[in-house]
């Protein structure tokens, strides 16, 4: 008996899986292993083989087959699935190869000569080829607008956050607006009253890197499914069988690098977690970036960065580093709240960070959508940095709009997620502690399992089954609501 | 202007060169870095991948292109890399596909029971499986046989080493056999006149590995395409772009990791300088088995256990473990020729090795042209063993006839790469001395120039460039002659 065009679609995402499974380990390696020599090659072999993955995507007998697919008698799990397989499908087809073509080049070379144009200064010599990046990101953002009846922007961000819309982030992040600044102000002036003993180094690298494995033990990582190494940028990378993930060490500091291994543990466990029958298929992946940092941000800032786990964790700190007046758990918890407002997003604190994210949105939303140009910039940057941080960019483009790599090769849309995904952690937490009202007791006497058993059942081994709305409701019994997000900072700063 | 059919072919091997990187990438990190729980998704990509490998080169249209391409104007150069895609493409495409899945599947069955047969000495559970490898083997090596001309063991050894023939091993082995035996018993009567001095561990893994890289910087290794990391089985895998090697260690011996970089090192600097230009091709790789043994054996058994090396890096020894009596350079060298016959072959001196590989290439090839069966193979084993090294392994399966992984799955024809291996290195060195009569002065004093400017002119930069035979010829002046082993061997253990 031959198979059916749904068995058929199926056989061919199982391959994609597979040549996918050889890229993210190429690429894992190539940011954590690979010398430098290795580079030309590697890169080579990884075209290669994307363009096998985008050419099997865009074969015309796929899209006979899918449409075949939806014809057939589907279970309402098959009929899921295949919605999610024609997201990845619309992902590689909805746009010409030429403008595909286009726009990697284009954006390829603005994010090359950025990391030296960057560092001079150079905001006329970016300008030079970001526009070009933001005439192809509008005709790409056009064309999708088109296709889907999302607007422009929504259109862009709809590959990262695939069922948000401007008039949700609007609401919400208008919300922020009004009581973010305040809240910032109230926090400094807290914290100008309190005594904060830095930690004294060198810490040996070693002892930071066996630290970072016992607290990966403690936040429930799956060693024989995953590894900790080293990166200059960290990141989580591998797949869901074998998670790679990485962090970066300095002497002189170990609580970045624990921090930030607690934060790609959370992405890791939602990877190691996705449902093992579907993992080779779209709807067996995760979510979306937001929700995917929802998790990162649930192990580092609702759990990691809590008076109770820093209790917790505080005399395995002692082991490796010794004794240290820096090292009560008050203390720790004073190193990792710190509100500072600065320049850079990725240095931010937890309470500053959402004022970087909304410029950004705010400024690539309007850009995108024909309001304002490439060469505006700047000023709207500096006015919004004023307004929101009270810091001045005046003139300083590599601080400034010219600090992320997101713009550079045209990933409009992106930024959004970082703040979303936090807003997500804040509404699980609140439901965690509806269900566990003693949810401090327990996290510092070490049981950490009322956490990561809700964020196993409601959303790490849901995966793409529901779309981020309906899983949200779920989870949580209602929308994404930014009350929590609120409620959880006053308690943390001000409190 | 349409492309000639020899360009048509070579975009197709370039192809194939970039998802066989990907392959090489995938191999490496399961052995040195995957966690076992990854090993699933790990195979299935891998054999994904290697199905589309196999795919590309059975493709019919493939087979019409090469035809095309071999009648059109080649330059020389372009005739010989032809030559070479040819020879890669008949390993793909003599034999038919069933006859491959069906050896395959049953050589991974009776390698995997092997694992455990071994342990338990079980040559009758081992036999059940065994004969249906052989019995596919032949099949393989009849239909090889009719298609090359060649014997049915030359056509499988043909595999690895193409071009060698049975009457040519026979003359080489044939004149070992006269003279090893009793060059063993006079080096072991020497021997047993002379104290040697054991190291005293332990020996720190970190200690080790840092040596462990001194050594090969010492050795010439290029740090910016590759790397040195640990395995269970030490093996040189990557791309000649980025090589990876790799050793294991142990706590109460350094002189066995040591001296196993020695001899991965020689696998890496062959593979990281064949020609940049045609590395992407077949004529652009190693030549052969035989021919990658010889670097590693000139590295290991030419070059590291010389007196002279030894002398030179044992300021080093001294560094990283301090002051030992068993760290003179005289005591080193004692160490790193000690002559004990002895059941196991990888564990085997330079001295007893070539026997152990003459027995199997014995057996191996009455096995396969059908003058034995497997049943036979214990008595035969025995037989042999107590006549070249005097070692009683009756009813001792698991340390005789089972000790090798080779024969398990069918990999019939590779053992004589080995001794070859070392043969190739002892002429090299014969040819290297006379071109320097101060060779050993030159190596204690840390010149290791002659040696690499040697190696690199005339074998690695030829990569495929010649056949096996004039390789040879084209480097030393003379066909592969066993005297030069003999003198070396003669030279270091007698002298």
């Amino acid at each position: 008996m031959s198979q059916t065009a749904y068995q058929t679609v199926l056989a061919i995402f199982t391959r994609i899986y597979r040549y996918e499974h050889l890229l993210a380990l190429a690429g894992w390696d190539q940011a954590a292993m690979m010398p430098a020599g290795g580079n030309d090659a590697r890169g080579a072999a990884m075209a290669e083989l994307g363009v096998l993955v985008h050419n099997t995507l865009t074969d015309p007998l796929l899209a006979v087959a899918m449409t075949a697919a939806a014809g057939e008698y589907l279970t309402d799990a098959e009929q899921v699935s295949l919605r999610e397989m024609k997201r990845q499908w619309e992902l590689a087809n909805l746009l010409p190869a030429s403008l595909v073509e286009a726009k990697t080049l284009a954006g390829s070379h603005c994010s090359h000569q950025w990391r030296t144009q960057r560092a001079n200064n150079d905001w006329d010599g970016f300008l030079a080829n970001f526009r070009e990046v933001v005439r192809l990101s509008r005709e790409e953002a056009q064309l999708l607008s088109e296709q889907t009846g999302l607007s422009p922007y929504e259109a862009l961000m709809n590959k990262y956050e695939p069922g948000m819309t401007c008039a949700e982030l609007d609401r919400i992040f208008g919300d922020v607006k009004q009581w973010l600044p305040g809240l910032i102000q109230q926090a400094m002036a807290k914290q100008a009253q309190e005594t904060l003993i830095p930690a004294q180094g060198p810490f040996a690298i070693a002892a930071q890197r066996e630290l970072g494995l016992e607290v990966m033990k403690l936040l429930g990582f799956d060693f024989d499914g995953g590894r900790l190494d080293v990166s200059h940028h960290p990141f989580c990378g591998g797949v869901p069988e074998d998670v790679r993930i990485t962090t970066r060490y300095t002497e002189d500091d170990f609580t970045q690098s624990m921090m930030g291994i607690v934060h790609e543990t959370g992405h890791a466990r939602y990877e190691q977690n996705l449902p093992r029958d579907t993992v080779h298929l779209p709807v067996g992946r995760a979510r979306s970036m937001a929700i995917h940092e929802s998790q990162s941000l649930s192990f580092e800032m609702q759990l990691g960065r809590s008076p109770a786990f820093l209790a917790l964790i505080q005399p395995l700190v002692q082991q490796y580093f010794g004794a240290q007046a820096a090292f009560s758990a008050d203390n720790l918890a004073k190193i990792y709240t710190r509100v500072k407002p600065d320049y850079i997003r990725v240095d931010a604190d937890e309470l500053t960070y959402p004022a970087h994210v909304i410029l950004r949105y705010e400024i690539e939303r309007a850009l995108i959508n024909g309001e304002i140009e490439a060469d505006d910039i700047p000023a709207l940057w500096d006015e919004k940095m004023q307004a929101y941080l009270g810091v001045d960019t005046k003139d300083n483009f590599k601080n400034g709009c010219m600090q992320d790599i997101h713009w550079t090769d045209g990933s409009f849309g992106y930024f959004p997620s970082y703040t979303l995904g936090a807003m997500y952690a804040a509404q699980y937490f609140a439901m965690i502690r509806k269900l566990h009202p003693d949810l401090d007791q327990q996290i510092a006497a070490g049981n950490l399992a009322p956490i990561f058993d809700w964020l196993k059942a409601n959303i790490w081994t849901q995966a793409s089954r529901w779309d981020t709305g309906e899983l949200i409701v779920r989870a949580t019994g209602e929308a994404l609501n930014p009350v929590y997000f609120k409620q959880h900072l006053e308690q943390r700063y001000l409190a």
